[in-house]
């Protein structure tokens, strides 16, 4: 098999675009919100022109701060988002959020809508809201919302705030992805069960009790406490903030945790390294979606039927069966 | 990049086995298990010994019914599958168990301990158990269920029983991938709300409500039905079957259902189609375990070191760099 790759196999990025990708570069990174749009639905869709102003745009990348928000169906995630971008306009900041819809695999797999509770920011010009839907990208869902974040970076977003359902083990990885990431819990879901079974309290740096006002926040405030006390080692103690989001209760204190965390990641160092595990992260990503990419063609996809034909009757097994497939033979 | 492939790429399978595997073959197909327990060792490992007996014994697979068990944790699960089991031997059926331990990456992620419940059933020779543990396995933990699966099949296997946590998609998608998946339910679990989430309502051929004596179980079982009239179009009417699996109670009526469900498989022809969807997804995912080898050698590890740090530090871009790593360049 030989390697076709879609981009010049050099480490050194081409900025140099063709006349119509420069001006819309120039567009973008003047602030034109439709050139943005534009380069994110071509990033979203895997055209090759995303990925040239991705090329473009990347080093200019690598400024805005990152935020990660889980936490099951329910627990009023977007509201908090909503809030939490609320607050870092208030400081003067400008925001992207990234909304990630799960477009189950399964027709009954997810509830959307929440997403109209956001246009009060629509409004905001310095608030810039997209939704990812796509699973079929490049390199998968986290691959595709990094490309993203980088691009609402190299558009000159202060903040970044990206919201999963953390329904499944992609979107966990998204959240978890971020600088910091916060999980979103609610009093009275069955919550403390749903935490301990993702496991995803090992990725929050936060804990946000939503809907504090309703009974059960204590009860909810403490079994996370005790939680956490399981993994003392982590060096970093998550804090946990009780809030009301729908009130913007709390909101700022959340904004204020995340701050505190962000600190002790430049202080420890730890902001340079989990940048470098994530870099690594998508090039892995992106180079095993090249490889399927070029297993997956047409010539491809006939030879694997003959050979799962084989398989399923017994005349070759799935590992023979596997590397002639890869041998193209 | 070249194709450093294990097997010899032909599309034949290559049952010539030097002296000890032989030996160690002839052994496993008359029965002996701790050849079988040796074989399914190295399968599990990724062995390369395990490979060429997978080969060798796949001719001599396709003849097992293949049966998965999924649910929340709680649910009952591993109760079940052990009624199930003692119920197909009562028939004087012989069964396979496997058993796919979720060893979450996270440290909180999960409660094993179910095992135990088991013993009953490792005194009775015509039933055996196996656990799968490692996330590590080549083609991941769906592909590597499946090499047990074969091996248990080809070993004489009437019955093969996959219990699966049902945590995450993987597990999901092996329950998803035997001829007959069973979703257990249990009544006041919140499980009307977590079946809905994880979308493995579309994946149960059978839906169990574990627990029936306990109240609530009326409320679960109209939930159920509830929910499955919202997808009436799939060909089969999964049945509801209460059971008390501690007691015993119900569980004829289970296999009775998962019969019936066999019978609809057959006269549909359905059971051949998933047999080459199952093939072609093996065959999927061990290409790209291969490539990913092949990639994360101990230089392909250097190589993407270095291209990471550019990426992190801007140099270059994480597309430019998949290109670059892929190109070995």
């Amino acid at each position: 098999m030989t390697t076709e790759t879609t981009a010049t196999p050099n480490t050194q990025p081409n900025p140099r675009l063709s006349g119509r990708l420069a001006e819309l570069e120039e567009r973008l990174l003047d602030g034109d919100r439709r050139a943005l749009a534009r380069v994110l639905s071509w990033v979203e869709s895997g055209d090759q022109r995303g990925r040239e102003m991705l090329r473009a745009l990347y080093p200019r990348s690598g400024r805005a701060r990152t935020i990660g928000l889980t936490g099951s169906p329910g627990a009023g995630k977007s509201t908090v988002t909503n809030e939490l971008a609320k607050a870092f306009r208030k400081r003067g900041q400008s925001v992207g959020i990234v909304a990630i819809d799960p477009s189950s695999p399964y027709t009954m797999g997810a509830i959307l809508g929440d997403r109209v509770r956001m246009t009060e920011l629509y409004s905001d010009s310095d608030v810039f809201i997209r939704s990812l839907a796509s699973r079929g990208a490049l390199g998968g869902l986290s691959a595709a919302t990094q490309d993203i974040v980088h691009v609402l970076d190299a558009y000159g977003k202060d903040v970044i705030l990206i919201e999963t359902v953390g329904a499944g083990q992609d979107e966990v990885d998204i959240a978890g992805a971020a600088q910091t990431t916060i999980l979103v819990n609610t009093p009275n879901m069955g919550d403390e069960v749903q935490t301990l079974k993702a496991g995803i309290m090992e990725i929050a740096d936060v804990l946000a009790v939503n809907k504090s006002d309703l009974p059960g926040a204590n009860r909810m405030v403490s079994a996370l406490k005790a939680l956490l006390s399981l993994n003392p080692d982590r060096g970093w103690d998550p804090p946990v903030v009780r809030i009301v989001a729908t009130q913007g209760e709390g909101i700022d204190k959340l904004a204020e945790a995340c701050d505190s965390h962000f600190a002790e990641l430049q202080a420890s160092g730890k902001l340079q390294s989990a940048e470098l595990d994530r870099a690594r992260q998508q090039i892995t990503s992106l180079a095993r979606a090249n490889v399927l990419n070029q297993l997956h063609t047409e010539s491809g996809e006939e030879h694997l039927a003959r050979l799962a034909n084989d398989v399923a009757s017994r005349v070759s097994d799935p590992h023979t069966a596997a590397a002639a497939w890869l041998a193209g033979s």
